[in-house]
């Protein structure tokens, strides 16, 4: 058992009295997660500088304390959160948050762990640059690099890991590594940086980071097209990428079961179907681009391009294109998951599988659910042009004879199944693993994965002292 | 000592007949590299199957038999051929070549490791698909991953890392790991794959990938712009980028000094700037896109934007445009290393630095030569739009008092350490390390990096068995 008074004035006196937080009222938001994750913490130490997270990383090696790294603390996966022991310290990166460099020839920004995306992008901005993720949290970059955040707009940007171009880290036993690459092209051996994207922080600390951004698009359009079927969804967005890849940003698509119920409880969101029932699916199109609109007139490309696709093969799929503004278009995505919470208990899904098989792996998901659970709706949505799709089912407490936490650890363990074996699909498409994930992990990952992260957490934190994520 | 006679027989009978060479003629071809490389094989064995590489490996495991993989041999590092003891197998993938799965809706396609770049972009255009890395060579899809190689559209597309989405990868033991992901989006934590992206096989032999292709450009446009100074090239890319983003794949730079030779020595390359003399440099500016030409006039755009352009700031550093075929302007381009051999000794680099540092580091690296080397011409070229550049000296070799091998030795170290510790830079943009860089990646690597390989090795290859290229 560690002495948590002994170890507040020890840290105390390494970072300062500011840095230390040890009363259960301000311990109380280190130690909850957003959607999952809740435990106890030691305390929460707040260190200002890389070289104030390797005193603290150097005092806590020494004395066997373990650590659980922590940004914004608005991951969905419990993975920034303290288990139950009350033993584990909170390492806040809140207070690193300082460096915050710009260098617009070069297209790159060198900013500190800490770091709020709003904070850079506010910055970036000035510049008419933006880091192109995009997302509804506001999230630490250094939290954004430990899950590989994707969003909304990966089909055009790619998730973090694209978007990456050196870490600093700090590791268990305190050594800073400086990996700040600055470059686009650097072939000279393993790309360390990769081992710490994506992977919960249980391989070291990241302090630091270069980040390649992009140019803030003049100009979006934004199309609502609706299918028929899942299938005609791809038809659609296969015809749509051939011609409009450079501008196609987003792809999002939302069944009639996801997108009815936004209009129910949101009376202030037009529904473009006025009172008819909507199609099976829903796609939101959207375009953006560099280009000024004396080159390239976006609204006017979309809509012509839209009517030649409905002309051809693509077009049998589609029955209804609605033109209109992208705020109006973007909120009925945007209330979602919101809406289906007033319907019942709902269950969301992280899935991915290849774009090719969404599809039928959606039909195959509600085959099962409607043999086995037909009180369970499947409200489907989710970013078709990267083959994720955030799977909400909904039903009524009072329908199901079993506990919903039952039926919930159930239906995770069968749709998971379904994608994972039956569809070659991912049961985290971008949330991560943590703890919520870690059952699958341990069911999915294949034995030599899980051997070479044992030989790297042997070699980089032999004493087993960062985060929860068990990766061996 | 292995007994090649007793191996060849053993792995005839693994691997039938044809798959095994010994004879001295049959070898050359796989001992000695393009550029640089030499070495002499115990024996050549060439498994048409994942299953087959993986019985070799087993077999030469159990015999301590080091082995080289290698693909089409195109590498510039030396990292595919066998050391000079006689004594390593080459693996030679070029029989593994038959798995070409595309799926069109995906956007992805399924490859065996030694299927050739060509042979994988005829599949694809088929489909109106490409894979987007541009080269002068012809390499398997396995050597281009373990090279992680880059080429001229990195701009735009990425380099391998940024479009390849699984492996399969055969370890030293003969395991085989399916990590043949088909997903854009998949955080369920450590990336295998990129232990095998950029480490010249070290780790594994890559058999098989899974690759994201990208829709075919249906038009393009390209012009050469005249610019002052270093400075004036990047103020321009600057000022093109933020509007053209979209639709800027290339961004190519000429010095004088390279240019002028192409002229030189090829009188059926027309001169855009006549009898005068060119400015310091020239830089080739394509745009394509995927979007139809009654949608976006690519020509159009171009010179419009660059005549806007030269009316700003930006237009002060200009001399010369000139719009024309991008065939015409690319040969410019594609003749410059081989007009350069015309002019007496060249020393190739390829180097990278942070792009807003590029005109300091080029003037930088002129500085030193005229100091120590007066008869030494620095002819740079490069991928300004990456931060690369090929960095060419030129001289004749009466001029020298010293042997080329003694002054090639010196002039690599001196400009080696001025772009890695000057200017934050790279000894190897795109080659990879191999034996040719092998010295200055043990220069420059830090020691935590170097740490992380030793236990990758160990774990993934403890008796030291494949490849040459030392990262521990």
């Amino acid at each position: 058992m560690h002495d948590s008074v002994r170890t507040a004035s020890d840290l105390r006196a390494l970072l300062g009295g500011d840095a230390v937080l040890t009363e259960a009222e301000d311990l109380v938001r280190y130690e909850s997660g957003w959607r999952y994750g809740k435990g106890r913490a030691l305390l929460a130490a707040r260190p200002g500088t890389t070289g104030e997270v390797s005193k603290l990383m150097a005092y806590c090696q020494a004395h066997g304390i373990r650590v659980m790294p922590q940004g914004a603390n608005t991951g969905l996966v419990g993975a920034s959160n303290p288990d139950a022991s009350g033993q584990m310290l909170v390492l806040s990166l809140e207070r690193l948050n300082k460096r915050l460099e710009i260098d617009p020839v070069n297209r790159t920004a060198v900013v500190d762990g800490g770091l709020l995306l709003s904070a850079l992008n506010g910055a970036l901005s000035a510049h008419g640059l933006m880091f192109p993720i995009d997302l509804g949290a506001d999230p630490t970059i250094g939290g954004m690099i430990a899950t590989n955040t994707g969003g909304t707009r990966l089909l055009k940007y790619g998730d973090v890991r694209h978007n990456l171009q050196g870490v600093e880290v700090v590791l268990a036993d305190g050594t800073v590594v400086d990996a700040l690459n600055h470059l686009r092209k650097n072939n000279t051996g393993l790309d360390l940086k990769q081992l710490f994207v994506g992977t919960s922080g249980v391989y070291g600390v990241i302090t630091g980071a270069v980040l390649q951004v992009v140019p803030v698009p003049r100009q979006q359009a934004v199309a609502l097209v609706g299918c028929v079927s899942g299938e005609a969804v791809l038809a659609l967005m296969q015809v749509l990428e051939r011609e409009l890849a450079d501008v196609f940003t987003a792809y999002e698509v939302i069944s009639a079961n996801a997108l009815i119920p936004v209009f129910t409880h949101h009376d202030d969101i037009r529904n473009p179907y006025g009172t008819g029932r909507p199609p099976a699916y829903t796609a939101l199109v959207e375009l953006s681009s560099t280009l000024p609109e004396e080159a390239l007139n976006l609204p006017e490309v979309l809509e012509e391009r839209l009517g030649a696709f409905l002309e051809g093969d693509a077009g049998e799929g589609v029955t209804d294109v609605f033109m209109g503004r992208p705020e109006d278009f973007w909120a009925i995505r945007h209330h979602i998951s919101e809406s289906l919470r007033s319907e019942g208990k709902v269950l969301a899904f992280d899935i991915s599988v290849p774009r090719s098989r969404m599809a039928a792996f959606t039909e195959a998901a509600v085959a099962l659910l409607a043999k086995d659970y037909p009180f369970v709706r499947a409200c489907d949505f989710g970013h078709w042009g990267d083959g994720g799709t955030h799977l909400n089912l909904v039903w009524k407490e009072a329908e199901s004879s079993r506990p919903a936490a039952v039926l919930v650890e159930e239906l995770q363990a069968r749709i998971y199944e379904l994608a994972v074996r039956g569809f070659d699909g991912s049961y985290s498409a971008e949330h991560g693993v943590g703890p919520h994930n870690q059952r699958f992990y341990d069911t999915y990952t294949p034995e030599p994965v899980k051997g070479v992260n044992h030989a790297l957490k042997q070699h980089l934190d032999p004493g087993n002292l960062l985060g929860t994520t068990r990766l061996a």
